[in-house]
């Protein structure tokens, strides 16, 4: 018997994950069928992948809107542009499941808007759990929705779960690389170029995410995020650097056992595990050789000169709109280096400087989550323009 | 509401694993509850034993039987000795769980005594697959009963297959310490001693499965007991040397992921998970810490200097009664060298010539593997007593 098609949302086709999903669809097109895609800028790769897998509809953002609706005019293929259009895709009908690969705040209202509609999400969004994870779990419990977790650490922690749900969890370990700037101290980090902090020693992802790497503010990030995905309490959430990026996180349970979920690299494991949980589909990706990696290392973060994950700490302990404002801030002061308007340390700076800044509120509505994210978005490019040293 | 305690014979409870069966019991009242000791020797702490957690029944060999019943006779406890003793005391009706801790060929018997009564079984000892892995899986099988592996190695695998039991095996991977000798030549081995043999780097275990950790039989017969255990090929099992003992074996799944299981080198843990599966109860063993375990290494096993790994695939592939003969000829080569009676390489020398002298079978009965033990005995012990370069 063929197993039925599993219809996909692909929100983000045309970023990293986006066209690492594609390729999970090109390898099982018994499995998996595309049913939307959307992307904000690149049309030309939205238009190509659109052709190639005649999804029912697709969404792009304005500017591109009128070339990608030409583009298309003469397949049967719906074409949408703005942020209720994004809304009101993932809740067709027609949707199994929803992969939430846009990027930033900006990926939070169409990933609440699947869940509304008790879409599975296979979640690549991480901040959807950062800013909001108070109010975007509770929903998820409500409607019955599962959130498959596509960041590999939290892939790894998920898989390591599978048959263990009844057990508790006494810690986790969520490795990180350390990033191209490991070892490094403040005043070298001060002087390094965005093509330096670009140059991942072991993953291929977006430059936003690249650059939360080289800070460590992606594994602050993942620190909020796994705490909401696991029910984890900040003290339950270790990180260690493990800088081959074999072994992709650990659980410790309550009779002390770890468990641990390895393999090289590659991001297009974890997204298929989201795409397919419970079931593993076989693959042709390369495989880890204990030849090539003798050693496994392992090291303390270093919090002196990396403050970010401190940061997402105090941001995870004093809870409310404090997530959502470290986000906000991050986003700003990331593409603020990238423009070459602040230096490397200046990010950590322009970050905490916001949290201390921006009104606290302890339990925010969405609309508090949103005036947080403009306040705090608002307050970091000020800081950020100013120049001075941070 | 207090849960049920489970009723446990522990057969061996003065050995290495019987002694930490009762360390666990010991943390455990409310879950756990002796019925029945047995012990061959060590009547001292099996009256200990007895008097301190009173069960039903123990059984001791014929030796120290007078001694044990005397000691015994004014608490409520029957005392038995002889082999159908034994294999009747895993069939009682008020037992709920059988760990099998006898040494060697002489815990077959008792093993399938329990099967055969429906009585899940915790295995420590592997002599009971690696002999009789076809009679015994099928009779479990036909039974309905559970095995539940207490090496830590297949502990490890039966842990990360939790929740994993619909999903396709790649292949595992079992680690090895690579024990006292590890890196050492033929030449290097010829003229070592039984108390180098002994001091085995990470573990604390009996002496016969100290000095088979030495020459890597023990993962030779790891690796069939895991064949049968986990339904694999030979070519599904591969060998890596891990000398720091902490990742305790791994399973990599026809998706390409790969799950470890870790923890400090404890035998209590696997023990304990055997006996609550599927539910882990919180323990006070040490924790693992990424501090003092900076490097984890692994290595290819050293086929040249210690040849028991191949003997053992050998006697998996060509299955029947081999593995029996592999087993039987290395309990006297062992006893032999723990007697002085012959050097370090002559145990696998030893092994060897008796899987070419003894008669093949290829469906061996239970009584064929009784007798191809007893022919194999008889082959290693002549081969061991004639002290000539084997």
């Amino acid at each position: 018997m063929k197993p039925s098609k599993k219809r996909i949302a692909i929100l983000g086709s045309t970023g990293s994950i986006g066209q690492q999903t594609i390729d999970i669809v090109r390898a099982n097109p018994d499995r998996l069928q595309v049913e939307v895609l959307t992307a904000q800028n690149n049309a030309d790769l939205l238009i190509e992948q659109a052709i190639a897998f005649e999804p029912n509809t697709v969404v792009v953002g304005e500017e591109k809107y009128k070339h990608v609706k030409e583009a298309l005019q003469k397949h049967d293929i719906k074409v949408f542009t703005g942020a209720d259009a994004l809304c009101h895709v993932v809740q067709m009908e027609t949707v199994d499941i929803v992969l939430a690969a846009i990027v930033g705040f900006a990926g939070l209202r169409s990933t609440i808007a699947a869940i509304e509609a008790g879409k599975p999400v296979a979640l690549a969004n991480k901040e959807t759990l950062v800013v909001a994870g108070a109010l975007v779990t509770a929903l998820a419990k409500e409607k019955g929705v599962n959130i498959y977790p596509v960041d590999s650490e939290h892939s790894a922690i998920f898989q390591c779960l599978a048959g263990e749900f009844h057990n508790k969890i006494e810690k986790i370990y969520l490795t990180a690389s350390g990033g191209p700037f490991r070892g490094k101290d403040k005043k070298f980090l001060a002087s390094v170029t965005k093509a330096e902090a670009l140059k991942h020693p072991n993953w291929s992802m977006g430059a936003k995410i690249t650059i939360d790497s080289a800070t460590m503010m992606n594994k602050g990030l993942e620190i909020i995020e796994a705490g909401w995905l696991f029910n984890l309490k900040p003290e339950q959430i270790d990180v260690i650097i493990h800088p081959q990026s074999i072994i992709h996180s650990l659980v410790q349970f309550e009779d002390g056992s770890m468990k641990a979920q390895m393999g090289l690299p590659d991001m297009k494991l974890p997204i298929q595990y989201a795409l397919f949980y419970p079931q593993r589909v076989a693959s042709t990706f390369k495989r880890f050789d204990f030849a090539a990696y003798p050693s496994l290392t392992f090291e303390k973060p270093d919090a002196q000169n990396f403050p970010a994950i401190q940061l997402a700490y105090d941001a995870m302990k004093k809870g409310g709109n404090l997530p959502c404002v470290l986000n906000a801030a991050n986003e700003i002061a990331v593409s603020a280096f990238l423009n070459d308007e602040i230096g490397f340390n200046d990010i950590s700076a322009v970050v905490e400087k916001c949290m201390l800044k921006v009104n606290y509120i302890a339990q925010p509505t969405l609309q508090d989550y949103l005036d947080s994210d403009a306040e705090a978005r608002k307050e970091a490019s000020s800081l950020a323009k100013k120049k001075i040293p941070l």
